[in-house]
């Protein structure tokens, strides 16, 4: 039994090389997380250990793949910046997005008992997963910027939404009373009916996460580590005799000048 | 703060719709899993466990997305085919091959503990995934038979080569052994090296795993439910009100014509 | 002076290949052509001096393209399929594309004084092209009968259009006639107003033209020669020591069984 | 005869729209072109007519197309930039190269009586054509330096190469003396032997030709116009009631800092 007659079917694999000089974006999103986070009953409006899972496999998956130069997520979720000049993979789309997202998503379970230490995981979640292209690094930026103002405008929305819910309201009567609000309202009936100032909630609501390599202050970073990763990480250290740069998570500003300021080597490696 | 300055970076997202007519396979791959099943150890040639355990992630992507018509795993891969008319996600190929391999790498670790119930998962696994097309039905039967003769050839090669090793033969002097061997070379030393009839060994080493909807006989197979599980069946049967047709899983030759006169739905759904 | 820094730019040219085992089909359409026939006085409804030089301009790249297994045109658009198995310039879709395309053009400049003898070309038209796959044979016959229904419904339109109009309607008049009109109404409008029969038009206006490679009956067709494709023809034949088989021009129905049945080569060859 | 059963075959037709913020390139190269310049007896090793003449083409392809910003030739190829922010016919990159070829492919053979009045045009000439996207100014920058290089070391070759030739030495000792020879010996060869400074040669021969539309200085290129160009011009300049801006013809230097500097607009429009 040979394969010659048969081999002629690898033809159909088409490449899909991403243009070179342009930053590839992967960005993955939660496949029905609505119902997910309802089986799991996530805490409303933020669930503060679902977004920390999401950062920790995130970082699983900068552990693995060296040129992602920058992640940032926010609710359900996460895009991971790879340098401009990468080659992995030889710079294949969807080697590309879909060891990202699978590394996503076993990491994800894999570390669920850390985070939510109490609660089963009643099924595996599935994330999509897509390459995007950005030619100039204003256009990385304003990528960025989207998904952080989509964060704001979200977070702004669920959190008045779940006050009023939380303050007796249906839903369809929360719905009703923030129908045509702008903004500015919301914030006036957090503050006026709740007393929240919405500018003193947690960053990590507001901003999201932004997980870099910290160059400048080594070993500021250490994931707490769980049973398996304390045995995985000796061997990664054995093995490769390499101390990969710790991971920084942040939750900043990513729209201003000054967060690229101050990590000049995000744009220019 | 509003978004519509940063909008226009959905632009550059571009279309990747799958041409119609044509058969959409997704293969997943497992990354570094030579690492992996040694870290693990996996029992040499084969381990039942590990395949099992692949096999239940796959069926995790069948009762996800009922668009897949049948899929085909060996050693570290399965192959996910979609129906030739399927508008699942508007056939995009990202869409299909990232929802396929996350969901696959989340229920492959949360599926571990149900076929490893005594070795720790030591990290998450990551697989890559392409999405191939293939216009004919001889094209997907090629298709087909090209991965069940890989099956083929590389275990007949690693049984050989386990059994030099298990009777005293270094790595080495193994591959030294096997160099330039026919097949019929190699059946020839399992036999009267090590009284081994190749062709008796079980069918799941030597043909792998097919996994198909059994639209005949519905309810005969039923995968040993976790607890996680358990509720989440129940959780599905209430909500969707509807059984799901249920998973068959073979080892079986899918290359002679016997295989597809036994189910010619999937040809011709 | 060398080239090795700048010979990166290279890597930008992204493969294009099409999928193997499909039918390639390059279609052209005329730039603006309402202006140009317009401004060349073409003959209305149909003009059979710019429909036979659309023709001609086809059978000049099938002779250039041996892959090219049947072209069909109307107005001014034209359709070349290449055979399923093409390796032409490795089945890249550009090259496809645009060496129809530009040889088109160039011949429809360069015959033009052989339709046109008593008119200047006064300006030399573009045309655009896109390079589209149809997996199976039921598929390509479709995407023809498409085209040759599209021919019908514009050709009906036309002629009693300017039926009206050379009666004296205005344009606008015209168009307010027809609103709203079945073809059962357009052919009574014709047969009862102007005496014409539709069924007895000729067969190039209602059916288009299907030019094939005639390989039963060779010889029977030669265009006329003009000088320099005259001395071209000699050196072809010099050169090459070969005669290509002769094309033939048909105007007939390709939606049927018939056409495919006298001419079971075009599906199989 | 209604056409809904087959319009199912427009779906097969997949969008292939450029990456936004690109320099869309669009480059042409003439299909079989030493046969062609044999054929047509062009003079070796430049005949500045058939230079002219894809000059003449280039400018056609510039006055239908209005986002080309700059196009540039040499030998038997034009490569044409459009601006980096165009929305011509929806970035559809296989719009931009068939609609370029084709136009100059037709306006080759409308022009070729003005540049070879004596010489009959033997048969209509193919090129082939393909969009490539560059991200960045420099990568652009670089494109066209690789291809002027590029002009350089062909016409410092085939100027030696020919001057043996026509000194009395078959092309095969012509090619046999050349062999392994640098640019340093070339050049000797051409003055020592035949009286030849390199850098003396027309600036056509050794730069290629780049056009672009002159913003500042109106009015000063007008190409010759041929009779029925007369015509045409005068029809598109009552038509459209606007005079485009006029293109210039330039032999220069495009490696260089001084032409990007001398015409700003090109990469700032």
């Amino acid at each position: 039994m040979t394969n010659s007659q048969f081999e002629y079917v690898r033809k159909f694999e088409l490449p899909d090389m991403c243009l070179p000089n342009c930053w590839p974006i992967v960005r993955i999103d939660g496949k029905n997380f609505h119902k997910f986070s309802h089986k799991h009953e996530f805490e409303k409006p933020n669930d503060a250990r679902a977004l920390k899972l999401m950062s920790r496999a995130a970082q699983e998956v900068m552990n693995g793949m060296v040129d992602v130069v920058l992640a940032y997520g926010q609710s359900d979720e996460y895009s991971f910046v790879f340098k401009k000049s990468t080659t992995s993979f030889n710079r294949r789309a969807s080697k590309l997005s879909s060891l990202v997202v699978s590394q996503f998503a076993s990491a994800y379970v894999f570390h669920w008992k850390s985070f939510f230490p109490d609660k089963e995981l009643l099924y595996p979640p599935a994330f999509d997963a897509r390459t995007v292209l950005y030619p100039s690094d204003k256009n990385l930026r304003d990528y960025l910027s989207w998904r952080q103002v989509d964060c704001h405008i979200n977070n702004l929305q669920n959190t008045t939404f779940w006050a009023l819910v939380h303050s007796g309201l249906t839903p369809t009567d929360a719905q009703e009373r923030l129908k045509g609000t702008l903004a500015s309202d919301k914030n006036e009936i957090l503050f006026a009916q709740f007393g929240i100032n919405y500018n003193n909630l947690e960053q990590i609501f507001r901003k999201g996460t932004v997980v870099i390599r910290d160059k400048k202050k080594p070993q500021t970073f250490q994931p707490a580590a769980t049973a398996g990763e304390a045995k995985e990480n000796k061997r990664t250290e054995r093995g490769k005799k390499q101390i990969p740069t710790p991971l920084l998570e942040l939750h900043v500003d990513v729209i201003k000048d000054e967060f690229w300021k101050t990590y000049p080597h995000l744009l220019d490696p």
